[in-house]
């Protein structure tokens, strides 16, 4: 049963890591399935940067009877982040103590912050455990800090990223933030309804793509063709599509610097005993699965993450496509999850019995 | 013996590949030693995209007695490329014939074009045999066409490069032009003196920093430490100087993007019989270096190359440093050029000795 996209009030104040507190948050999710009488079995998806909480529409072939997301046997839960323009609170919405949209008030966040955020709507449904979350990129990060953050998480399931976000990762953040703000529309965050920086923010995206998908991909995809009385190449023509999407599809740009500033602060390790610690002291069963030609999130960061988790396992997912793989690769992704997931409860199973 | 840069006017029409007539071109060059009596001893040295003819400031490390550019032994020979910023007739060059710089006017160029102006140089040297060409990256790409085209050369070191520009790295290419363009001051390329499109142009560096260099190079340089007191990651402050110093340093943006068009156009095989006869008719040593961190132009493009040429020879340069190795490993590098030409002369001599 799909009950559409819900959105909720947070009528509280809501302090971020950066100090900044929102009298109030709108949090929007979408769940499919029903919650067990125990409340302990649900599965949560974690979006990644330019998703949103209609899960069924960017992995769409991860839903059904049998597969990882099965709402005959899991309430399939997502949530929106904050920061986002999607449903939750972000940087277009309007703040209710000036009645006027955010805009460059609108503070950085981290990857924690959006966990402390879904933190409420698990305690709304009264959610006692999560028998699985899963995420990919962006969507890992949130996932495996919910995990340290919250015992509620009885095991992860994580794709392309690691520990931290890599100094070049965060390199390919900041200059495309550079890009957005060198259209004249940026104003420092508090442009127009009417004039946004759909420019820069469309030369970011171009870039960005160019980091989600590989050498090998685009060479199959395109090769040197040429488009059509377009006097450029058949690959400028697929990217500058790309960026207008993006454009097009409403995504905001203040969206695009904080989500990506978010993700630069990612480090597990980050005001803790350090990320050695932290990792290993999470339990869990912890898959990782690392795309082999992901360019962004190379695989001997999954590999790193995996050595220094308790009880992690790797599974390498072979692929052209680079990073985007995990909305590509549906099949092959699944069939890893479902060998871990098998094995990961019977370790549970055994665990179990152990301790009795 | 050091002539400084020598600026000479060529005062015919000079038609591109895409049909623009200049009715005249400033070529700037540089020289170290001297031209032997029949005119042969010439070692040519074609830069890179942001290079220019003084190669002594940034391949300094290679000239020197029993070096590769030994000025006691060669006559050395850079040219500036025609569409640069650094002396030879580019964007901001006056049109004699309206007396206003060709801005927006000037056209797109393809690496034979560089070639070809290049040609008007030698032929007034009365050059007869270039005893070797060296070339990386754009100034590889120079380098194989220079040889193709002109069979003066006598061998050729290449370093970085492929036979085309594969669409990955157009891709780049067109997100970095496309940062440029979101620049109000951009005006399709006719910005005023005063007012040049810098912070796109830093935007674009940016990025393209991100590609020269390496994930692994940025790890251990910056980590994820954070500049003292400006609330960013040290990458970012390092990025931001690289985008500014660019702008500093006057490099102009319609350049950027003109140089980068001919790069995008770089293909051997283009209008001949393609790539595969015209490099199999290639007779002479070819030496091709691959940087094994290149992300920009992996080895596999100058293996593909070498499979392609009749007495071409791949070497691997093992460096963490990414593309950019060619301007920090000149000690590897010249290892491996100085063993290459060794071998070639000898290889020469007996082909010689064999054709008696």
């Amino acid at each position: 049963m799909n009950f559409g996209i819900t959105t909720i009030k947070y009528d509280h104040p809501f302090t971020t890591e950066s100090g900044f507190t929102f009298p109030a948050l709108e949090l929007a999710y979408k769940t499919w399935g029903e919650l067990n009488e125990d409340k302990s079995n649900v599965a949560l998806v974690c979006h990644a940067f330019s998703g949103h909480a209609a899960a069924d529409e960017w992995l769409s072939d991860c839903f059904g009877k049998g597969k990882m997301l099965d709402s005959s046997r899991n309430f399939i839960l997502c949530i929106n982040i904050i920061g986002s323009c999607y449903g939750s609170t972000g940087p277009r919405s309007i703040n209710p103590e000036t009645d006027k949209r955010y805009g460059s008030d609108f503070p950085k966040l981290s990857i924690r912050d959006m966990v402390r955020a879904q933190q409420i709507i698990l305690d709304r449904l009264g959610i006692r455990e999560v028998e699985f979350a899963f995420g990919a990129s962006m969507g890992g990060m949130q996932a495996l800090e919910f995990a340290i953050m919250d015992d509620r998480i009885k095991q992860l399931v994580l794709v392309a990223m690691g520990k931290s976000h890599s100094p070049w990762a965060i390199g390919i953040s900041e200059a495309q933030r550079q890009a957005i703000y060198a259209d004249p529309n940026w104003k420092n965050g508090d442009y127009s309804d009417d004039a946004p920086p759909l420019q820069g923010l469309s030369a970011a995206r171009m870039m960005a793509m160019l980091t989600y998908r590989s050498a090998h991909s685009f060479e199959h995809k395109f090769g040197r063709k040429r488009q059509e009385g377009a006097g450029i190449y058949q690959v400028e023509s697929y990217l500058r599509y790309q960026g207008r999407k993006m454009a097009d599809r409403g995504f905001d740009a203040l969206t695009y610097v904080r989500l990506s500033e978010a993700m630069d602060s990612h480090d597990v390790g980050r005001g803790r005993s350090g990320s050695r610690e932290v990792l290993a002291n999470l339990n869990i069963p912890v898959l990782i699965i690392g795309i082999d030609s992901d360019l962004l999130y190379p695989v001997a960061e999954q590999k790193e993450l995996v050595s220094l988790l308790k009880n992690g396992q790797f599974t390498g997912l072979h692929s052209p496509h680079g990073h985007d793989s995990f909305l590509i690769e549906f099949e092959k992704m699944q069939q890893i999850i479902h060998d871990f997931r098998k094995t990961a409860k019977n370790f549970r199973e055994v665990s179990l019995n152990s301790n009795n």
